[in-house]
């Protein structure tokens, strides 16, 4: 039996099958640490219950997915949106969610300019500091694939994470998120993960299947695909990362088909054996 | 009617529907300057027909796509990749072509080493000089979108490329694509396209769709997706590039269904307002 005190499962992994007080449950009987909760699902039963059931079941909260996407080029949309980020560490700081993870948002087709896109961005990320501050939450901007980048995260590389980190020079509020699958490409990864040190808040980890088919939601479980998944963990922990060890699959076509006490199962097999 | 000087439309535009001839003749119809020819079509007529084709209808050849994916890790099939590419670089000063497209091949899933698949490329590259210098034909270093790298290019940004590029120490012989559709959503974008200066030996053209549904095939008509097309052209030309604007749109599920006149037609009006 591995050791299973660092491995945090995120919710997305059996999200249609499971409510978050199944997940709660299902994670704890299985002996996992922590869950990652997803938004949508926290929503159909409150922060109130979710934090007492949390605490009920000894589970751990590893953070909190997600909110952002607020890089519309217009102003009342992009305020809008930021008011909801502020709503979203309000609830992770409610569940005990150390860290909240941020999705950038894509290029405004508007516009279609990706340099100013970035620029309200990170002006925005500016704006949510004395909230997140204020809660104790830490909001962890999280890189996407560069095939996200129309739709999701003109955030597409760890470099630019750690840029705007630079840039907004509040490492008590701003962290990073590294995840496997959309970071594992990139040439400077070792690089990045090594400068982003201690910004490090969250490590996701899933595979990337060869025969990959959709942009979002085909992610395949450690050990199924290409990516060096150890090589990755060694790098983030060589820069002083000691926090949960996240798997997090969105995977439409088979793991979200399947029994979730089997994915469960295999996810702990896989993080024993592929992580 | 805009000036077609400078444009080209790759022969994968309208790949199932036009035999080499008919693709020679049509462009040469629609008044379109150069073509990019694809080797698998090419092998129907051989190099001598399709040369004599070519100066037949005053057609200009921008370039010739493509060969590589000489990353695996078995020496054998390595090296049989490689004698693949000294081929096509024979294929390409037969009919003219001033440069071959290059793809570097994906990560072999036998080891997931990123690391060493690329230094096995690099390797593989200078083997490739002698020959391609003798031919006098350039091989055009493209960087493909990271959605690619686990099967066809481990070489994945424009700085990879350039860093190769001074690796290898031959600029008579190795050149770089710059194709926007797998370029666009990089933060280092204007500034590795300025680093690559004269290097630049291709540049294509196509649009990222706000609804993209396959990563390899789903590429958009100039104008129907995000990408600021001009800007990037502007980006190109301020680097020192004066050769062909080529069009390049893989797209299964529309362009590929189209009549062959309508897509070059199209082309032609969006080459004039999109691009």
């Amino acid at each position: 039996m591995p050791d299973l005190a660092r491995l945090s499962v995120n919710q997305i992994c059996v999200l249609p099958q499971w409510t978050l007080p199944q997940a709660i449950d299902g994670l704890a009987r299985h002996g996992v640490a922590a869950i990652s909760v997803w938004r949508e699902k926290l929503a159909e039963i409150g922060v109130a219950e979710a934090r007492a059931r949390l605490d009920g079941a000894g589970l751990k909260v590893s953070g909190l997915c997600f909110a952002g996407l607020i890089s519309a080029a217009d102003r009342a949309e992009a305020a809008a949106a930021r008011d909801d980020v502020r709503r979203a560490i309000d609830e992770a700081a409610a569940i005990g969610a150390p860290c909240l993870v941020f999705l950038s948002g894509g290029v405004d087709p508007r516009d279609k300019d990706l340099a100013a896109t970035r620029a309200r961005v990170l002006d925005g990320l500016a704006q949510l500091a004395p909230h997140a501050r204020g809660a104790g939450v830490v909001v962890a901007l999280e890189p996407l694939h560069p095939m996200a980048c129309a739709t999701r995260s003109v955030l597409t590389t760890l470099k630019l994470a750690n840029d705007w980190c630079d840039a907004l020079g509040a490492e008590d509020v701003f962290g990073i998120a590294v995840d496997t699958y959309v970071t594992w490409w990139d040439p400077d990864l070792a690089g990045e993960i090594a400068r982003a040190g201690k910004r490090i808040r969250a490590f996701h980890v899933s595979d990337w299947l060869l025969d990959t088919r959709d942009l979002r939601v085909d992610r395949g479980m450690p050990g199924d695909g290409v990516i060096d998944l150890p090589a990755i963990r060694r790098m983030v922990e060589a820069a002083g990362y000691t926090g949960h060890v996240e798997v997090e699959i969105l995977s439409a076509r088979d793991w979200w088909t399947r029994d979730p006490d089997e994915v469960v199962r295999t996810i702990k097999q896989r993080y024993a054996t592929a992580v």
